[in-house]
């Protein structure tokens, strides 16, 4: 499990959100609320669009809660939409290719959850990655498999539905295996200019999902950051959103 | 706020005390019980006597819970006398150089507490060091300028003795600045053939500390590895022991 | 390219070999002379045999050279048979995961080579690792996926035929895809008891290998470690080693 | 020794000089040409102003050549000034509290070049850090504590007459000491508006120094980054400048 914060709106420094607030994502990487580990250290990751095309990205496996680089990173760095995540392995190495967010050309990707029996999946989930991108393939995480599976299920398309359908094979991979243990899979996604954020597991316990208008712009986190809770409007399961800059965010379905 | 471990007796290889226990030092990493924080995931180190008068160190900045070379190096060190230490940083660096146990020719030395407003009181502690131990000097913590102004105190001869008279002196230093925020030094050091632990605060909340007599020899810790918590003995406060290989431990006084 | 250098024989520190001669591996991190590139900084590792079937492993991402951590393993641990690896990464990232030696099971393995155009065969070889073993694919190098598809090809019962079909099922699929870069191939695998040594490649440049009898026992090398040339024997081209603790070292072909 | 990079003029990205051109400083951290040492891989840092009073600093203890993170910060950060630096440990430890560029308030600071004898001299330059600032050192370098020192001598009003100053009272404790190994200078300082480069030794043997108006603006180096060798100017021993964006340097005489 792990905790993540995704924003569009106003280029604000990334420390408004990540470091600053009394629950910000640095102090859930030690003190998570509603997750399953409290403790997420197992490395971090930051992306953010600056003026070019692809974002800059910086992680790293230490805590994110003793690292002076994205402390002054976070102070430094303004931009309209960017995205950090704290890491909580399960199962995988600590190691910065085990790092969300992931990156594959403008794409960012950030996941919470997991595949049930990884080990035994993970052959047939990296078949499913094109050859092209199979280069791109650097660390052993579920994550970075579904992310790279859905790029050759035309994300850059439509991303909602290449995740799905990666999402569906995984479970027929699943049920030929005779795998009971639940895929979950709370993710975000962006491609620079919109935000996608997913809630949906096999079982009944999709790990949470919130999102809020702040005073700049539109943000989506595993858990609130502030403690305005009454402003949080928590994602259902089996539910999304897609955001943009100025504009309003849109529901739907995912299943 | 740390957690550590020390032990003497048959050699054992470190993983007995480090890994497996169901408290280990290395689940104290995550989850400690009696810490003020429950996290120590600032760093680690082990230090063990091998058929070397001085001892060998392996310390990282990771927390000890993700750490694989810790774990291969638990697994395959036999030891009759090993020192561990988790750390939980209290305002330095997270860097190898603040990381404990704390190394001078055949000595280790860890530490558990903290000097009130430091920052203050740093220059004054450095300054206990004598000149030629000076370039020893490698990190930022109160512990390792603690342990070096010891041994400019004659801690090869008196060692009990010259930790009191440290303490004293900072303690001078402190109502000289009118600092009234606790020093607390809860500790364990060894020559290579006896350890030595004290518990001690000039408030009256010393970090705790335990011993018992394992399998193979004498364990003494922050808080209980094991689940068997009457065989642990707490040290009470303002007391101490020195234990040898195949000797029973002494208790003494320390203030 | 990279530096390598494995040993058996009476137990000796590791710091016989690996940091002290004049040009140790740790010299070599820095300055190797008949590698094609004399910086060999992108991480390195030590396996050794103790009284465990298994060895115990230190791999790091640093440079060797400035390891504190490596000198301190090498100056405690004594083994009768051990192994050590600078590596100058050829395309793949800088991880703990593609430090050398690999381990399975009893197994350590190092190779100082390359697979040509790598990118374009990591799916093919990655294909030829058994199922049971897919979980055991931590990083991204092509030395390790030969080590798991050698493991996959019977390594346990004849290693050197192993390691043959999957070099030729390599250059078979090589051939397929019109692949002209050269496949390089020295390298070095121990089941804890025999030492093996091979140096080939498919055009005329294999990496040099060299091996003498040292004071205790047999030495084998990228390149010497020390400067009496004349002992340094070196292992042709096509050729190969086996040793054992207190054996003459046996030659064979490889190809 | 070290190598070391600055910049001031239209903002740019960082990696248009500090990775792109042939000889960018990440070359030079493998293959540097003029400097003692050719590799400069315990660690570098980059520090750069954005719209903000105090820098950013991104500072690391790996070789710069492998560093995926610093790639993607200096695509993705653009500054109308800000220093880079590639280290060469000369005795102190690879640390993030040891890399360049050093960082207080509003300044930067890198330094290339060496106190002789600095652990005889380390407390004496220490102590000429001012008690406010005795908390940021974090390290344990002769530039560090020279900075610090200069800090205390007045550098944000005269920081010329502030690093002599610093300098004179270091050659005093050499001399009395007798200590004859020399002190060497070539430093580049900052105060997010002006930038100044020395060049001194005590002996005649002052690390080199260059600089040149590129296409933007004014470019201070170690060592050139580019070919067009005919467009670098040295910085005579003894001499040193000062360049503010927009307008032309102006040289001064150091010593």
């Amino acid at each position: 499990m792990c905790r993540f914060l995704a924003y569009c709106g106003e280029p604000v420094f990334l420390e408004t959100l990540v470091c600053t607030p009394c629950h910000s994502l640095i102090e859930q990487s030690m003190h998570a609320t509603e997750a399953k580990t409290g403790t997420n250290g197992d490395g971090f990751g930051v992306g953010w669009y600056s003026e070019r095309t692809e974002p800059g990205r910086y992680c790293e496996i230490r805590p994110a809660w003793s690292d002076e680089n994205l402390q002054s990173i976070c102070s430094h760095v303004r931009s309209r939409l960017f995205f950090a995540h704290v890491r909580a392995a399960t199962g995988t190495a600590v190691s910065r290719a085990n790092c969300h967010p992931f990156k594959a050309g403008r794409f960012l990707f950030m996941h919470n959850g997991q595949v049930g029996d990884w080990p035994r999946l993970r052959r047939k989930v990296e078949a499913m990655i094109p050859d092209e991108l199979y280069s791109a393939r650097t660390g052993t995480t579920d994550s970075e498999a579904i992310f790279l599976a859905a790029l050759g299920q035309g994300l850059e398309r439509d991303s909602v539905g290449a995740f799905q359908r990666v999402l569906h094979a995984i479970r027929d991979e699943m049920r030929a295996l005779d795998i009971t243990s639940p895929l979950r899979f709370t993710a975000t996604w962006t491609d620079g200019d919109r935000i996608w954020a997913v809630r949906w597991a096999s079982d009944d316990k999709p790990p949470s999902l919130y999102w809020r208008r702040g005073d700049n712009g539109l943000i989506v986190v595993s858990e609130p950051v502030d403690s305005q809770r009454d402003q949080w409007r928590p994602v259902p399961p089996g539910g999304g959103l897609v955001a943009r800059v100025g504009a309003a965010p849109e529901m739907f379905r995912f299943h």
